[in-house]
């Protein structure tokens, strides 16, 4: 589990945060991520917890062009970030998984429209929902300054999609390396 | 989340512990389920943890046809249950979504072979993957002493399924209501 605490402290500084859908999260100026925090270094304003876990809606197909292409985090250049909290509705979980895959990738495009921005855009996906925290996910990017147009255009992209209405929170919160 | 604490007390009588396939767990006597549990409740031989996730591979007809036969737990004459812990493999986890449900249901029929054991078998399904735990899933059934033989048949057909080839680890523990 990778914790994502929001206090005065930390690798990343707050550029902005602001919600998109439903209730904001309070403001910070840093935010540090642990991937094995001790107690002693959880204290902050927030703390957002989620787990990586295996792939839920790419094919056979997709996942081996996003395997292809995609980049790790931590590049030097990708000096930019943004950690996007998102709670999706109870509509959306009560689905059947051929029904939200159907909505994910053939009505939304979701990983098509993300493969368009690789490596520039590299990605990680936390899942929280069944940990009973605030958000479903919390969705992690870093690019490089000269990307940062390309992001604006995946994001407004994502959410103009079918999935989106089905989205009932989310938090926008843009990051800049210390 | 859900424990399981294996130790000598709690409310199911251990019948039986035995390993199908790799390392076994420590054999006790009593079971105890804590759903919220307190960190006093937490002593025990061994504990097991869970959550209760969203539907992963059922498709919407599949779903639909489960939700209108199966019954809840905790009937009064279900007084048998079965706790059985199962790790697949790498080489599962490796796979994208639509290759686990070619597995899960066109060629292992899992959902198929279990609809015919409904009402009778009541199932519940607990995650553990992603919490760090030894086991991926902590599949947890109850009958009624009569649909004890069912009980075994579909233990059986499940075994014998191209899904099973991927589980490396499953211990079988067979249960009587005290």
């Amino acid at each position: 589990v990778t914790t994502f605490i929001g206090s005065n402290v930390g690798d990343w500084h707050v550029k902005e945060l602001k919600p998109i859908r439903g209730e904001s999260i309070p403001s910070v100026s840093r935010l540090q991520i642990e991937d094995h925090p001790t107690s002693v270094q959880l204290t902050g304003i927030w703390k957002l917890c989620g787990f990586v876990s295996n792939i839920r809606y790419a094919n056979q197909s997709e996942r081996k062009k996003i395997l292809a292409i995609q980049e790790g985090l931590g590049r030097p250049q990708a000096t930019c970030a943004a950690l996007i909290p998102i709670r999706k509705n109870e509509a959306w979980w009560n689905l059947a998984q051929d029904e939200r895959r159907a909505i994910f990738e053939e009505q939304s495009h979701h990983t098509a429209i993300g493969l368009q921005y690789l490596p520039a855009i590299s990605r990680k996906l936390y899942h929280c929902r069944d940990l009973g925290e605030p958000f479903d996910f919390l969705t992690w990017f870093e690019y490089a300054p000269k990307d940062a147009a390309a992001f604006e255009e995946l994001v407004i992209a994502l959410r103009h999609t079918e999935e989106w209405k089905y989205v009932e929170r989310e938090v926008d919160i843009r990051l800049i390396k210390v």
